[in-house]
């Protein structure tokens, strides 16, 4: 960037942004610098307090502005269900459909011998603890569909059950509203297979 | 953002960004608190001293970290040729092509009634005074190619005929390296009516 160096040190900033490459980035700049440079300075210190502050929930493993997060703290929740999911995102994901009561356990990510994630990198131990305190009666698996997702639903339910604690997992089939045409042959082969009475 | 007030913040602040809609924003705010707070750092310290410090050049308008941009004030470029366009990104976009060694002049957008733009919002003032000082020989009126971009180009040409100056427009026409196929009509036949002898 010939004229301002420093213009060339925030677009290559902004490539740290996932699915932002070199002409997206220029583009932000651009934008920021020439309409709109008080979004750019709530984004600068958004940005530092959250780098500084966010943290994972001790209980959940979510992110966190506190020790323990809000839902694992709010008394009105329902201790006896735990939900496990893979991610923060799918956290959020679960929490927006305000259709679920019960608890989280985040376990960052899902078994993968090849790239050397073990039970131990998803926190499996302190979920073990978490569940031996006696408070938990349903664990509900919602790991990802992916064959990882499956492997990781496979082992958590193994180890869960054995501790004598109901585990379930959440449904797999045609999603709402949406024609069958539409639907990959996999999950419509699931969906006939794992059919219900009605 | 029930979990994290902090990510919620920062998930808003990131939709300053143009092109970011809440699941984009969401995303990139769960990517850098998760595998790139260092990326986050250095984003949010890039954006402060940009905010701060880039300014506009006196003598061209581009965005610049110093009173003169580094173009206007090296004395290797062509004082003689002065390229007007309508925005810093378009200057960008020449200077990348490496292909042009004079000087440039951006106006920050196009002659528009309609929305107030007038002659002094584009600073023709500065350009007229600086025409005036004797140094230009050629301005190329590189606008874009919108009817606003025409009005403003022929606008300016006639200001600066009128100083006995050599006034050119960049080339219309076909782009390099597409089949006449995929060329929008209008353009074909601006291409037809400008050929030029071989």
């Amino acid at each position: 960037m010939v004229f301002s160096p420093l213009l060339g040190r925030l677009v290559e900033a902004l490539r740290c942004l996932p699915g932002v490459g070199p002409k997206s980035a220029q583009r932000m700049a651009l934008h920021l610098l020439q309409r709109d440079r008080a979004g750019a300075r709530r984004l600068a210190e958004a940005l530092r307090s959250a780098v500084e502050q966010v943290r994972h929930c001790r209980v959940c493993r979510i992110l966190s502005d506190t020790e323990v997060c809000p839902v694992c703290a709010n008394p009105a929740r329902d201790r006896s269900q735990l939900c496990i999911l893979e991610a923060p995102a799918d956290v959020l994901a679960v929490e927006q459909t305000a259709s679920y009561r019960g608890l989280y356990f985040v376990l960052g990510g899902h078994l993968s011998p090849l790239d050397g994630i073990g039970p131990e990198d998803l926190g499996v131990d302190a979920l073990a603890a978490r569940l031996d305190s006696g408070e938990v009666r349903e664990v509900i698996l919602a790991t990802g569909t992916t064959v990882e997702g499956e492997a990781t639903a496979h082992f958590l339910g193994e180890l869960v059950r054995r501790l004598g604690i109901r585990v379930t997992r959440i449904a797999h089939g045609v999603p709402l509203g949406g024609g069958l045409e539409y639907v990959d042959g996999g999950t419509l082969a699931h969906a006939v297979a794992s059919r219900t009475e009605m």
